[in-house]
């Protein structure tokens, strides 16, 4: 009798501790606040990179596969869409502007956006979002390093599969009159 | 006998899940440094929204009931007399700089904080902060982004209610000789 | 017979607490991508103002013992030679620029560096990532506030004794045609 009361003791014992241990890491792992803006941020980060450096495969898998990318003048659904049409647009501006004597004797110049303030409100798998950016370049002839831009983000979010992806992001731009947001806080 | 023994161990078995259950989830939501980093954060971009759109009610809730906000040359204790104070100061700000003739022809500017190199040390329900702030606006007739001053800030915040809030904010302004705070290192 | 059983039911369940406890502490503390990016966060952001304060002690606390620290045109290994070499490039760079009369009056210039964009891919306890900077400062006579210099880095970052230390920080600078960077995007 005592030796299987034991046994039955450290049975229970162990199936307690799976159980909890599974619990736990499923807590942690996809349940906390932190965990997901965690995730979330380090998206907002990745979108830039993809942005900047000109790598649109990577630009459109940040968004759901029919996400929508809506920058007030403009707004496409879909990766392949955003994929084509800012293709496209990119290609225009670079015709548009050609180099100077003078800049063709320089290394290219480069344009980074950057995210500040990011307010995140999570909802189980959907994600509300606000935050700031700005633009910075060296598109001049002396390279010199020049603040030409800003506005706001606001942004929706799903978690698909484990991943936070954009499913439609707002831009608004304060540099142009039709384009330039709310008067009122966007942000809660 | 056996069927009491089981019954007991069943008992016990669903006391130590429970109890272990409720200690891990209180563990992940609110002692761990993520989690509340990733509500730090969250309050400290919500408290550049409010400020920048002009939400006064929005921004005061970012502050404890007592909490102080310390410009160096200003320095308000209290909700009720920081939105008093502040809305004055903007009023009067607003007042002083009247659209000039061709400024009127634009949509009205705009100015924004952002927030950077967010230091945070957390203990238990209080945490110390440190972080740089800069400003960006476009008040001149072109609607030209341009960066026009920065400094850091000194916080102190208390977590009320499970809620993050600003028990102190200095704010250091690194235009301004009587406003610029320390050279030193204000982190660690 | 029932009475030991109970003591033994009561041994058993205060083991199982105890060591659930234990592991539920680790696993939100060690092995969660949050818990890691906060840490990692805080880093970049006090490796920043240790930086900007001259505060050389804290700064090269920030590397492991053989970090190193690659700003392509100069590269040191290790804590005690990155402070010899970093403070000697700053007090020749000081010597190079005396103030102009007009500056004199004035209260000593400062510069800021910004991190913004953080990606941050985890394995254990090592971590890779990829963050934009950019430096803001006041040296001209009227004080005014400048963006002059952004580029990128790519962290190489190693955790030694539970805290987050860059065993390698590349610092790519795109106002210097050497120290450009990558045309494709160093991230993913």
């Amino acid at each position: 009798m005592r030796k299987l009361s034991i046994t039955v003791f450290i049975f229970i014992a162990i199936i307690s501790v799976t159980f909890i241990m599974t619990y736990s890491s499923a807590d942690t792992g996809s349940t906390s606040y932190a965990e997901d803006r965690a995730l979330i941020e380090d998206l907002q980060a990745r979108y830039m990179f993809a942005l900047d450096f000109g790598d649109l495969d990577t630009y459109v898998k940040t968004f759901t596969e029919d996400g929508i990318l809506d920058i007030i003048g403009f707004k496409w659904q879909g990766r392949e869409n955003i994929k084509r049409e800012l293709g496209a647009m990119s290609a225009n501006m670079a015709k548009e502007k050609p180099a100077t004597g003078d800049e063709k004797k320089l290394y290219p110049s480069t344009g980074r956006h950057n995210i500040t303030n990011i307010v995140i409100k999570i909802n189980g798998n959907k994600a509300v979002g606000r935050a700031y950016w700005f633009h910075m370049g060296n598109d001049n002839p002396e390279r010199k390093a020049t603040l030409d831009s800003y506005g706001y983000y606001e942004d929706d979010m799903e978690k698909v599969n484990g991943e936070w992806l954009f499913s439609k992001r707002i831009i608004y731009n304060e540099q142009m009159a039709e384009w330039i947001g709310s008067k009122k806080n966007p942000s809660w």
